[in-house]
């Protein structure tokens, strides 16, 4: 029997569709059918180049849900919950984090390990099926694997992708206070996703700047107060009303999730004196901005701060919060479509063109 | 009698040596007979009207040192140390702060209090002998006075400054670990006191950009293990090195003390990935940089905060580092010269010229 | 015109409902009609004489809802909110920290400022009418008083009570993460007020042991997953229970609201590895406990920290969670009876049998 | 060719001399020729039979200093510097952590890792030469080696020994500001390296409560600035004495290093209110005590922190300190004396009876 996957050859160059042997596990490993994948905003960047050091061929898909086809040897998940045929799981993108390096070791910086690859984005085809746009994945050993609670739908978890792990991992750096004041730069998968865990994490109000409008209404549903949209309002006219709702201080922290440069200094302006901002958004290169370090940094006292990829404790939290708040966390809601493999150059032209928030793969129902 | 004192009437006019009614101290109130005061890179910006809301005419001079002249029912110091005629006292300079504001009891964040007023800044003349420029300076009631330690002497104190005090607050912000890497970007006063005193909590290294070849032997004395002087080396070459004495890796902790906004880009682009930035020497406008918040801040994870201001905790702090580590910390070593009141434009082109690190004031000794 | 309030002259000693002269606002000074008050079991140990320092007789009732009845010179709240009269009102009980000693302005514990004094507790009566038991409430120049925002009902925020505050100040020093499993010890009305806010700041499990079984049924009002009745189960079974709920591994926090000794070390013993347990229900002396420094704290990498007293962020905190999160926070179900000035001493034997979970007074409906 | 070592039947048997087969290292293995180890106050422990889940016999002796004497397929140190034959490194005692599991990957707390183990401890003789006591240590695939920067001397190091990482970890987790007073509780290993770190990272006033005397003359080269002996003066004359000179207020930061549970009342009560206490002596179980939890804890608003085990951030930040600031860490001067393997017992009975601060195993010189 064979598996089809689709294979992204280069950047620029059309996606395929192949037809694999059926992988079989390894000691240690588990094959999974793929239930659901996403496509993201980062597998565009992908198809265009954008990121560095990408082994292509490769086949995308980074966070996948599946169900258990094959085990060597693995018998429970990370977090020691029996693991068997048919179980519902996902895991942990990032694998080989070496815990050795000074990165990891020293540092306490595991998510800037020079040793970690990732599923769908650092493994090239030659090592096997390691993304999720495939009926099939083979997990190395050594992947974190987690059932899903049964609370949890894999559309649920899967409308929020990997924004949903970058936006819990963003609100637990900006270390808000109950009652604080939360504005959100943008309104993609990330930006909805800090809305919500900003809002579940006990922010007051929870402002959100973004575009197209329909993204903004499904804000109102991930817990946002109030929203504007970027290309409907100027900036005058969002800082005129944000200052007034906030007491003429400014927010309590930002959270951008733009990938705009320009948000920063938007944002940075908005924030109160002593605030803290949270740079989540700019995962690739999108330019220089022209900051002015004495008004927006030294004399607001502020504090701003990167937040690069997330790891286990970010996916196991934001599976708690799933389980116990999941009616904050309606990601099914999000899902612009489902495109079975044959439709994934589709799905992506959608995700470009923001035509869908959100764009599911559904590789056994081509 | 009468007392003389230093007027600045506004920016670009010259400063006057006028004569006052000698003071007396109302209730709660305390006269210093002025030991000793700094002309700092404030007072220089002041002269040319950089700083805004200045309600000229002032009496500049903010860090002072004197002996209590004249006092109206204050027996204690601010640690509650018994205080009389004849003491040697310092003060914080900054008074007022409401404690009451949204940003002083709600935020957490008193040093952006908007009713904080400054010797020598924001006092106008009209209010009296409010500056350390006088022979004798007026002590409202709820001034923080403390005694000096009888091991620290008015030079080693006014040798520091401000700059002690700003250097002090950014290496506790910096929050670095025993061992750390340091990299002090500024050889003037606050760039000698955070080299100091990251030395003394526990820094690895500890670097130094900065000029002139005078300030960064005198850095060495401050605990600066390296040092480069931002004319003689470009910014390719300083990166070639730190990154060989570093390991490829950057530096854990950078500490911006230049004022100059392209501090910002070499700095953060030597930083280490999860690294922590602290920008303290943009006290006054000097303009925008161009920064990459992809390269510089998200993908690094890095942290970038500002200092603004000091408060009674880290004047208490750094009177105790001077009391039990002053062989660490001889800031009498930086002062060029000590300048009657009738020399003080002499002292302020002095400092605006680099010929002297610190300029010290002695007007009893006019 | 003559105003009613309640007198507890001494430890022991009945109650007193005495007549006063109506109260004029010296110059920065506010008069409050009181709308509401609270009998808590703070009142209960005053009574009992449990308290050191208390200058009987006092008038007690320390958190109160008033109607501004008269002003002198105060236009605005604290937060610069207009200020008139009619309008509803809070304050905060603790009045006069001084920002002056060293623990106000060196250590940052304005908490444990030993110039603080608290309405209803440590003012005696000969310094007028500084408590809620009256029928009307004097507010000394710079009391911080708060406008109720329009959502927020005097029977939501006085059934909150001064647990209210403690507990949104107990659950963020547990600086739990999102997803942890909370452990609340008690189930009155600190304890709830921790279980509501632990859930609304994104707890995933929130565990109560309390009694008696009416305040666990409340207790799943205000966010508990999980109770057990301490009466009902031994420390065993709970143990065992609370064990397998959390895979073996303990809760990641613990709120200690209890106030019995015995509480610690079972609290300890439930904690995981690392986990961090806030002692908040130890207002008054109970006596000492045996506890096992090795294995509770040692072996554990424990932390524990004590919450003694609130100030103003975490008033304002409550009230903007009351005032976005009411539903969550719905404490008028917490009131067991509502009673006039004539009948405290029944109020004050209802809330030490724990026949009500909380007693308000209504000073203007004897 | 045979190697000795000294290998520990079981709790209470004597200790034998044996001689094992010269080792040849597996892939990924280095083997070490010892240069010298330590007798701890935990090998005693262990000869006692208290610690549990000892799997005896065993080879003692954890941190150790060796020459590289084998490689098979190691060409670099944990940090990325060249590794070679005749090298001279130290290892992290601990091997193994998973950092798959709840602890490691979720809870952030590897030290509390079930998969851990630790050389000289948790590893049994019959996997070979996995402890110091012994003429060559096998260094097994994964463990964190680290070449000794030429500074530092195997004596000064393994003078620390233990000590050394855990006195390290302790100062780092008392999160003390620069200038605090540190009260360390005990003049072992542990407290020296606390007092000196403590000093080292900026305390002002360092105070040290410990026995015997010499010990205690030998905290003054480690920072100390007041030492008291436990035997030589009471509870109340201490907390006479530490609270003059504290001004009436405690200390800011207590470190306990002393192994008795009585030092936590004593410490506790001489902490600040708002202070905090780390707990890091208490590696066995030597009781329970009895604690105030109203008085010390909730009241006090203070912080109390188990420190348990060291990683390699603490091992490479040692290192950095004693390459940077050896003069301020004179070890060497705490070893009382050197023992071939073949004196043991009598090392042993030394370190047990104080005869000694530190013992030294000088393998290779029996």
């Amino acid at each position: 029997m064979s598996v089809r996957a689709v294979v992204m050859p280069g950047p620029g160059l059309p996606l395929e569709l192949r037809e694999f042997p059926e992988p079989e596990p390894a000691p240690g490993e588990v094959i999974l059918d793929t239930v659901a994948g996403e496509v993201c905003g980062t597998d565009v960047h992908l198809h265009h180049g954008r990121l560095s050091g990408v082994p292509y061929p490769i086949i995308p898909g980074h966070v996948s849900v599946g169900r258990v086809a094959a085990v060597n040897g693995v018998t429970h998940d990370t977090l020691g919950a029996p693991l068997g045929i048919g179980d519902v799981v996902t895991f942990l993108d990032v694998w080989g984090t070496c815990h050795r390096c000074e990165q990891c070791a020293v540092s306490g910086q595991p998510n800037r390990c020079p040793n970690r690859r990732v599923y769908g984005i650092t493994f090239p085809l030659e090592e096997g099926l390691l993304g999720g746009w495939s009926e099939k994945i083979r997990l190395l050993p050594g992947v974190h694997i987690l059932r899903l609670p049964e609370s949890v739908t894999p559309e649920r978890l899967i409308g929020g992708g990997c924004g949903l792990f970058t936006g819990f991992a963003a609100v637990e750096r900006s270390a808000l206070a109950m009652g604080d004041t939360v504005l959100v730069q943008g309104s993609g998968p990330v930006g909805l996703a800090a809305a919500a865990f900003a809002h579940l994490r006990g922010a007051g109000r929870v402002f959100v700047i973004g575009d197209p409008p329909e993204r903004l209404s499904l804000a109102g549903l991930f817990g946002a107060t109030d929203s504007w949209s970027l290309a409907g309002t100027s900036p005058g006219e969002r800082r005129e009303v944000l200052m007034e709702l906030t007491g003429g201080r400014g927010v309590d922290r930002v959270i951008e999730a733009a990938g705009q440069p320009g948000a920063l200094a938007e944002g940075l302006g908005l924030l109160r004196d002593g605030g803290r901002y949270v740079v989540a958004g700019h995962y690739t290169d999108t330019g220089a901005l022209s900051l002015n370090p004495h008004v927006l940094v030294n004399r607001k006292h502020a504090e701003i701060v990167g937040q690069w990829g997330t790891d286990l404790r970010h996916l196991v939290g934001a599976l708690k919060m799933l389980d116990r708040h999941g009616d904050a966390l309606p990601f099914e809601r999000v899902i612009g479509a489902r495109y079975p493999l044959e439709r994934i150059t589709e799905a992506m032209r959608d995700v470009e063109t923001l035509r869908v928030t959100k764009a599911i793969v559904v590789p056994g129902q081509g």
